[in-house]
């Protein structure tokens, strides 16, 4: 709806489609969804194909527990209801980011399939592509490797409904990419993901 | 933290820094939070604003009642406590928009000072811009114009809590920009915003 001339400008009123913004960005919105236990690896990669994408001149963003759990998520705990409710409300903020046209990663355990469906059709209900990565790393490798004590104080009872410890970790059944991460560089897992992402026509190969 | 050279990326571990994303963008994220009685012309003049943005090449994005109460915020009433919690999620997601260097607005009533103020104080703490932007309209021009016939139901004792009528709405004391919806063109109001977001160096002038 052009409505008139003004200065350089013509004015618009209504919403910029999704496309425009797409177009200016030179690559798709989507949402790259990470998921595995905890100590596995997922934020590691996420920031490494955030970096390369950068690099390469693409706009890409990763929500995690820093950035969600002191802030957005703040007033959630760990119950199973919480953490329903926390993978929501990051599943609609992902939505939005991939709206804006940007390519959006999200690190979290996220450890229901429940949950992760859901986000996924809140995708699929925006016709935005959901992609959902899982970093397979076997509970055993995880507690070994233990890079924040997490699991040692699961074990000694001090953290309670710990996924892989006390609380269940459903792995899935339809991930798009599942990045083994035993024996393998942070790069190559980066790599193969970037890779996904230019077959997708999501960013430039 | 540059790690090995792979094809052609360096790859890099850690955060990516907003100013990177800022200069691949050549503007700077922002959150201009449009405030004001319902029919008052937010969202027109933010939907105004984005298309003028995007003209010019800049990454612009609009949370309004449209994409936030249906998805994110779905599960909130019109309480007060409900109307806090819905401006404080939806101040933190702009601070995640603005953090990934989009210029983002807000349109939403947002009646209380307070729950601004903790807005604006979240991202204070994130060394973020926050223009507030006060679409100042008297109640009764609202009323009369009622786009949504929403006075109309309020007045009748169809909604309940309806700010300007039911429900209060506190001025602000300290926005930033100040556009008197009366007797002027949405045009001239999203000009004097374009203005200001150049003279703020957040985008081109």
């Amino acid at each position: 709806m052009a409505q008139q001339r003004a200065t350089n400008i013509t004015w618009h009123e209504g919403h910029v489609e999704r496309q425009q913004r797409e177009g200016l960005l030179k690559q798709r919105g989507a949402t790259i969804w990470f998921t595995g236990l905890s100590g596995c690896g997922k934020s590691t990669i996420a920031y490494t194909v955030e970096h390369a994408l950068v690099e390469r001149g693409h706009l890409a963003y990763v929500l995690d527990g820093d950035n969600i759990r002191h802030g957005l998520n703040k007033n959630l705990g760990f119950s199973p209801e919480d953490r329903t409710e926390n993978i929501r409300r990051i599943g609609e903020v992902a939505k939005l980011f991939a709206d804006t046209g940007v390519v959006t990663m999200t690190s979290f355990i996220s450890p229901y399939r429940a949950d992760r469906d859901l986000v996924r059709k809140i995708h699929e209900d925006a016709k935005l592509p959901f992609i959902e990565v899982y970093v397979n790393v076997p509970v055993e490798v995880c507690e070994t490797r233990d890079p924040k004590g997490l699991y040692k104080k699961a074990r000694a009872g001090e953290i309670k409904e710990f996924t892989g410890i006390s609380a269940p970790y459903e792995e899935p059944h339809k991930a798009e990419l599942t990045l083994n991460n035993v024996d393998v560089t942070v790069q190559e897992m980066a790599q193969q993901t970037l890779d996904y992402l230019a077959q997708r026509d999501i960013v430039r190969a």
